[in-house]
């Protein structure tokens, strides 16, 4: 090393090399405990779920001690109350995470389904079969409870779980795996199998996100920006969730009290949730009786309309509509809003300006409903019902893990099959190929 | 642009957007495609099908002449002859193309599948359905005969294909794309169903490993650096396929007759393809009664063993084995060998050397065969029988587009069933969410 190399930037690179040694030595830790899991019973993940909520709620004051720091350090960085409302955890919220875990404990196991299987002319029996994963990265915002979450699931599937929280709740979530991996150990379960990714820098996520062949799949949840970055900079198979450009279609022949009705409820009931409306499609046919109905229910519940120009000719609060409202995914009591002359130039609109989470149609036509099921290609197409049902817990899967809006592996919620792989188990007798 | 610029960087920058533009153009209208195709029917696809085997039939004469000019163009850069006999067509091998699109119309179309379905507490129908991918990018090498067996996979499964294989093919792939093209628009089937990727240099599949939101899924088929480079350098999601340092293992309380026609079949039958086995572990117990005659077997067969000190023990023609055999695809007649202590050591070598495809366990014990199956993580696990069964057709799928790696979406043979996505169906009557 020359006497002209800048000591700083050497420094910067040491330390990068070091958090990258960490998060790999992690990875290989991780990778160890997950050949122990998936031997596990379903008997043994239970009981350590078990250990895992009684130490939650037996050390919830420490938690809530280290959950303090992280807010006290949100609000003097001037962090809106909402998000701190997120950030926080009392003593209910935390028995909440315990709650969650003995629900993923009540849950039927996937691991070791057989999800086909024949015999072959040749004698050999082939059966297709659940298995975990190995290693689960999951890099998400905000809400420290989805630490005790993801490690449930994780955990329950077999897979070892490396979790990566938003630098905002970290005193909280280091308390939480804290917790969590001193009952794994007292359960008789590697405490690797749930651990934090060390480090807090943005290149720490980077060693996570490059660390193929240690980490088996990435799960990114959060806003669409999060998404993006680790979709794009991930050499590890990631399954993409969650962005919602959700939309309600009434059709020319729709029930206008229903879909008044499903409108309305799509898109205030949780407004700030991916399965919450974002754009509402009406056909031409059906404008004049539906939207001045629609419209003043609409602002009677807060909603702010951004319409076309055929919207606006109804009602003059509505804000006329530009090009980014078509995509946006608002999360707040905002709705974009357009006249469509036909089913097709619904779908059409769905295809080029939808996120692929949930869509849906408000129809008394059997034809039209087929057709738009057909033709509209999300996670969930939805007839004469709410977007709001796009959710694992509404759907029976119990809990879930995210809502996967990518086509490869899951689509829509995610259950605990879906945090799994399958191998070919292949039984013979000496068979040999000919 | 100032007059410093260097005009050929300029040009060749120009040269990259119009590969790019014209790369995109393709994908966009690969997707058009695939928005007609998911609404076909099985009849006419499979009727598309036909005509683009009988167009193959019709018009063999003009491939086999574009074919000529590849295998000339080869020979003149000196290419081995084996490379050469894989890029060749004649008519016969162009009639088993036509016997291969054939062969896929035969099988049950995997689109519309309800994969799983039940009626929720509030009365809500859902179903969960097979669904096209969409776009699906194939890049593969050498074979010309792939370039119509892929298009014909993608279009059964509803699929349009954006397909690139190697330059040494381009005379032919284009010939074949055109004829099948030609046939789809005969059929009433969008000629882009089919395309392939405009350009012919490395850039051109880096803008298609670009194209997330166009492309849904790329499936590499070919070496480990084809396969490692699409791998990191695309933002679409991959299928990782075939790599295969397959494993033999040969318990202390195998069979020995059994085991011998096990290893030569695994290594011998086949040996250039990924399921061939690379690698031989014998239990201690085992050495002494079965290496002697297990090497002398695969002498006779032509077999170079690369052995670890205790096999080389046996037989003076072993090469002593470096690190690099544990881990090598050699796809000849060589073969890796190894003493191990026990079942544990022969799981944890295969967890650390194999690449996940096929591994293999020659044993009479039960608790044995349970605790391999259990233990060791590869796509296929196969008791008492060839490696080389790992294959779609041997499992009965009727056709395979490749063998996955991996474990995100697809993990083995892959057939149609694999080319597809699912989407939930929710049907409703008005239902809201409370």
């Amino acid at each position: 090393m020359t006497a002209s190399v800048n000591a700083d930037a050497v420094n910067a690179g040491a330390d990068i090399d070091r958090e990258r040694a960490a998060v790999l030595d992690a990875a290989a830790r991780a990778r160890e405990a997950a050949v122990d899991l998936a031997g596990r019973s379903r008997a043994d993940k239970d009981a350590a779920l078990a250990a895992m909520g009684a130490a939650l709620r037996a050390q919830a004051a420490s938690i809530v001690t280290a959950n303090a720091a992280d807010v006290e350090r949100a609000r003097a960085a001037g962090t809106p109350d909402a998000i701190i409302d997120r950030l926080r955890l009392d003593e209910g919220r935390i028995a909440a995470m315990a709650d969650g875990l003995a629900e993923v404990a009540a849950l039927t196991d996937p691991v070791g389904e057989v999800v086909r299987g024949f015999t072959l002319p040749n004698g050999l029996e082939l059966r297709q079969v659940r298995v975990p994963f190995g290693v689960v990265g999951i890099i998400y915002e905000a809400r420290p409870n989805v630490t005790a979450d993801a490690a449930g699931l994780c955990l329950k599937s077999g897979n070892a779980a490396l979790l990566r929280g938003s630098s905002s709740a970290r005193e909280s979530n280091a308390a939480i795996v804290d917790v969590l991996r001193k009952a794994l150990v007292d359960a008789g379960l590697p405490a690797d199998a749930v651990q934090l990714v060390p480090g807090d820098s943005r290149e720490s996520v980077g060693h996570l996100m490059r660390a193929r062949g240690l980490v088996d799949v990435l799960i990114p949840r959060g806003g669409a920006s999060l998404i993006r970055s680790v979709v794009e900079g991930s050499t590890v198979p990631v399954i993409e969730t969650g962005v919602g450009n959700c939309h309600v279609y009434v059709d020319a022949d729709a029930d206008l009290d229903m879909a008044v009705s499903i409108l309305l409820n799509a898109k205030t009931q949780r407004p700030s949730v991916c399965n919450a409306a974002e754009s509402l499609l009406v056909h031409a046919d059906a404008a004049e009786a539906f939207l001045p109905r629609a419209l003043a229910a609409l602002r009677d519940a807060g909603v702010t309309v951004h319409g076309d120009a055929r919207v606006a000719a109804y009602d003059e609060n509505v804000v006329p509509a530009t090009d980014a409202d078509w995509d946006a995914e608002y999360l707040s009591l905002d709705l974009a809003a357009a006249v469509v002359d036909s089913l097709e130039d619904a779908c059409r609109h769905i295809r080029r300006h939808g996120s692929g989470h949930t869509d849906a149609i408000v129809t008394r036509s059997q034809p039209a409903a087929r057709r738009f099921v057909q033709a509209v290609d999300s996670a969930a197409v939805v007839v004469n019902a709410s977007t709001r049902f796009t959710d694992g817990g509404e759907f029976g899967f119990g809990a879930e893990i995210g809502i996967s809006t990518q086509k490869l592996h899951a689509r829509g919620p995610m259950g605990l099959p879906e945090l799994t792989s399958t191998k070919y188990v292949v039984v013979g007798e000496g068979q040999i190929r000919g």
